[in-house]
Parts: structure tokens; sequence; C-alpha cells
């Protein structure tokens, strides 16, 4: 069962009476009255993350990968609780200060603060996250509109490239080596676009599960269709040259997930406004396509102007 | 390593700047600005419960757990993220049906609304749950006074003589077999007191971990001590029954968790308020024992007026 079915099937109705749950359908949980934003997700060894070698590697991606969730929405995170089950080699003295100095790092770096959290005792290896923030309002899922122009932020699968390094599916030089697996650990989000984006977006998400089943998720209850341009998802220099040279097609590459880059729909008459944030801000802002009308189905274009076909939308939490 | 070693040696420091963390010495986080109370706990298969075969008294039992910490503060809980990390046996539809079953009896029984959470593949069965609250103010831990009385709600003990059923340490007929059982699986906690509570207070804590153990933990930082009385202790007439019949020692069977009652402390001068509150509300407060200066060594006296020496405090999380 895909988690989302599971979701559906069982938990949906529980929280129909809290509207702030959003139907357990969005990134977050937002109660208006209350300004209250909040994200709760678990990582488990072998899953989330491939193994606990680099514990301050994986901290830093799971810190990222949580707080991501409220970034996306237009939420600078404040406060996050960390809780560990693990055994004693997980937690041995030298993790455990592994662990505190990345997540003291990671607190500096996103200005969040620690508030609590849980250790408990179990043979395998997770963590669950819970983010907080404030907001007036937020950027929701399923409110894009008819021509919207769909954008991305940042570059997309370096982090892919990273997970195949570290499962030595793709031999690399150090340098590349080095470069990709940081991606994959330290994926580079967007806290500067928390304040700007809810100026332009009319929706949002976070990448994390791959480009194609985001944006599904992104408007999973519209009768809307998406149309992509292969040529104009962005990557970087790096992964432009290991395609090339490996010989690698790019839409594999660029649609699973950990990518943690922000894909939001914004109106046409926005697009100066867009270009003039991602200008100031310094951050990466890439158009990649647009929204139609459901009669048309949804497809890619690939750099012959000829539709692709996917196997694989990207990574489904599988029961 | 004991939990709270743990906490202080490697987290605590991280927690500094951030003042509504208290430390991560009290039961819950409290954002003063924003009224905001949160609880994070995880729980373990084997650990925070026997096993998984009845997956809707579990439910119970973790749930209740988790709001307690609210709730022993003078919150009244509101919203609930629930995150599952098991296998397909855990959560097959049968036991989804369970699960999602008891959660909506929780919530209609406590006013509680499912508002997130997370499900994950694992092999190991643990639960984690972030409770939250509003509130303009809290009940403290570490704001006891000397001479304060020490009062604990409801009755100790008959959760952790379930568990020695359950666990077949203890045989007894089925009507007291059920009774306790349920005790331990579904706690009586005192929803009730949630708007009362910081009418007569000093500090409070839930006894989760034995009242011992966790009453060193609400004055842990001060320089006080207590004097407890056994005979005092109150429990149910059946746990009275069972105790008298098998002839087994009161002290050990009223101080080993899993209670979720609540233990404070209250000036002499709150006496009659306390009484009145206890009749109206019809929520058991029974005083047990006083606060004293640390000059004194804190005690727990017997029925003979001896005192009694304590091998095992509690439960502690180990590492």
């Amino acid at each position: 069962m895909h988690e989302f079915e599971l979701i559906k099937n069982y938990f949906q109705k529980l929280s129909k009476k809290s509207p702030s749950a959003l139907n357990l359908n969005d990134d977050v949980f937002f109660d208006k009255n209350n300004k209250l934003v909040v994200s709760v997700d678990t990582y488990t060894e072998g899953n989330h993350f491939i193994d606990f070698k680099s514990p301050e590697l994986v901290i830093k991606k799971i810190i990222r990968s949580s707080i991501s969730d409220l970034i996306c929405k237009g939420v600078k995170p404040k406060y996050y609780f960390i809780s560990g089950s693990g055994n004693k080699k997980s937690f041995s003295k030298s993790n455990l200060l592994k662990i505190s100095k990345s997540l003291n790092q990671e607190q500096n770096k996103y200005m969040i603060l620690l508030s609590g959290g849980d250790t408990v005792f179990s043979n395998k290896l997770s963590f669950t996250i819970t983010s907080i923030g404030f907001a007036n309002d937020i950027v929701y899922r399923n409110k894009a509109k008819i021509d919207d122009d769909i954008y991305v932020s940042g570059n997309l699968g370096d982090s892919y490239l990273g997970l195949l390094v570290l499962k030595d599916k793709l031999k690399l030089n150090n340098r590349l080596t080095k470069y990709f697996t940081n991606q994959y650990f330290m994926p580079n989000i967007q806290l500067e676009l928390t304040g700007q984006i809810k100026k332009f977006a009319n929706t949002s998400i976070d990448i994390s599960d791959g480009l194609i089943a985001d944006l599904d998720k992104l408007i999973n209850k519209q009768k809307l269709s998406y149309k992509l341009f292969l040529k104009d998802i962005p990557i970087s220099s790096n992964l432009e040259k290991v395609l090339d040279f490996k010989k690698l097609p790019k839409i594999n590459h660029v649609s699973n997930g950990d990518d943690y880059q922000v894909l939001f729909t914004a109106s046409k008459n926005k697009t100066r406004i867009i270009k003039k944030i991602a200008f100031n801000s310094g951050v990466k802002l890439t158009k990649i396509g647009l929204i139609q009308s459901y009669v048309k189905k949804s497809c890619i274009i690939d750099d012959k102007n000829v539709k692709i076909t996917l196997k694989n939308k990207g990574y489904f939490h599988k029961f």
C-alpha cells in the first residue's frame, strides 16, 4: 500500500474535525488562529538514509529535510524537536558528540532552536523530527491556476547522483564524489525564500520524493495537468558534465527526489517580480513548464520536442 | 548511561538559547509569547509496551501517556501528531482499522484532534507522539517550597500490577486480571484537573517512571528533600485486596511507574481549596507527604513509623 493510500483509508477521517490538518494532504499542519505551523517526519536507516557511518552528515540531511517542509510553504522554522531510537552503538559517546556538534552547526546556519525530544533504545535506528514555525498565512498545495508557470528553485539531481555514488553504482573522481555526496547529505535548502514566496507563488511543495511525484502531489485534488520542458530543468554544471561524459539520460537523473528544492506555480504576471527576487536574494528560480487544463494530458517534452514516458515517477514510501 | 545524563551531557547546551525549552528539564516545551506547549515522546515495543497483540489498547496507552505530560502542567491538549514505524504485520489492514478506531475513541474522550504524522517501514515497531496545547502559563517543575504538602491524584500501583499480570508474573482471577490490565493500558488520566491545577499547585509532574523517581525529578534542581508516608499513598480497593491476600509489600507496588497521575506540591494554606476542587471535579487528590529543607534526608515512613530504604527508585530509560 502506498503511504498516501494508507493515510487516506485509515486516518484522513480522523483529521476531518481539524481544518488545520489540511486533510493530511499538505506538507504541514497550519492552525491559522494560533499562527502555528508544524511538520512531523520520521527517518529510518536503510530507507531515508543509507547507514549511520557519518552521523554528522545524516543529522544535517534529516534536519534540512524536516525544515524544508516549512520553508517551501513560506514559513521560517523556529523550533525543532528530535527523537532518536537506536542502540548503544548508534548512540555511543563519540556519535553523540558528532550529533550534538552537527545539530549546533545547523542551529546556527538556519537559526533554529533545539526545543526537546526523546531518546529510546531500539535495534533499528530512526529519528522523528518535529519542526515548528509561526506565520499569518502559508502557501498551500492544490491552488494552482490554469496557465500558471511552473518554477523550481536551485538545481535538481545532484542529491540523487550522490546517492548513486554512495551506493557504488557510479564511479567518479574524488572531487566529483565529494561534491555529489555533499549535495546528498547537505541539500542547499532555500531559507532566503521564506519571506518572499507568498509574494508570487499560488501553490508550492518541496521536492523530497522527486520532481514528477511531487508535482503530481502538488495538484492532486485539482482538475489540472502540467507540461514540463526537460531542457529547462536546472542542473549543476557538475551534473551536466557527468551526464555528458557517461552518456546518461537527463530525465532519469533529475526526478528521483531528495532535492529539497521548492516547486511552485505562479501567474504569468509575476514573471518580473520573480526575476527581481531571484536576483536580490541570490536564489536561482527557473521556469520549467506550465499548468494546463485537465483535458490535456500531463507530459514532459524532451529536447527534440518529443513526449517522454516515465516508468518510475519517483520515490514512494511503500508498505 | 541514564537518559537524563545523556540529555545533560550532549543536548542541554544546544537548548540554552531557547528559554522555552526549559533546559530540557521539564515535561514540556513552553513558548510563553506564542502560548505554545509541546510534548514529544517515543514509545517502542518491548520497552514502553510489551507487544502489539492488542493494537487498540497500546494506542490508548501511548496517547494517554503523551497528553498526560500536558495535563500535569495544567494545559488542555488540543492537537496530536502520531508517527509510526513498523512492518507489514504491525500495520496490516486489520491492525490499521483497530488503530484508527482506537484513535477516534481517544479523540472523542479527550477532545483532541489528529493533526498529522508519518508512517515508515521498520522491522522494529515504535511510535512518536507530538502533543500540542495552548496556555498563558504552566505549572513548572522545581518550584516546590519548604513545608509544601505533597499530593497525588487518583490511585497508584494498579498499572504496575497490570504489567505483572501481562508478564505472567502474577496470577489473578478473571475479574482482577481484567481490572488491572485495563488500568495498565487505559490509565485514568485527569483531564478535569487541567483548568484547576494552577489555582493551588506550586510545582507538578506526571508519574510515568514511578512515584519516587518522578518526585526526585520534580525537585532535582532544588535544595530540598521530601518525607512521604506510605500509609497515605492512595491505592484502589482491588490493589489493597491483592496486596493483603498475596502478602506483598505496598512500597514495592506503588512506585513502579506508568500511573500517569499528577504529583504536585502546594502550600498549606491551599488545603481547603484543594479539598473543594477535588470534591467538585470528582478527582481524588491525596496528601502523601511534605517538602523539607535539604539538611534533612529524603525518606519514606512506613506504618510503624520506620524509615524505608528503596533499592529501586523506579524506571529509568537506560542506554
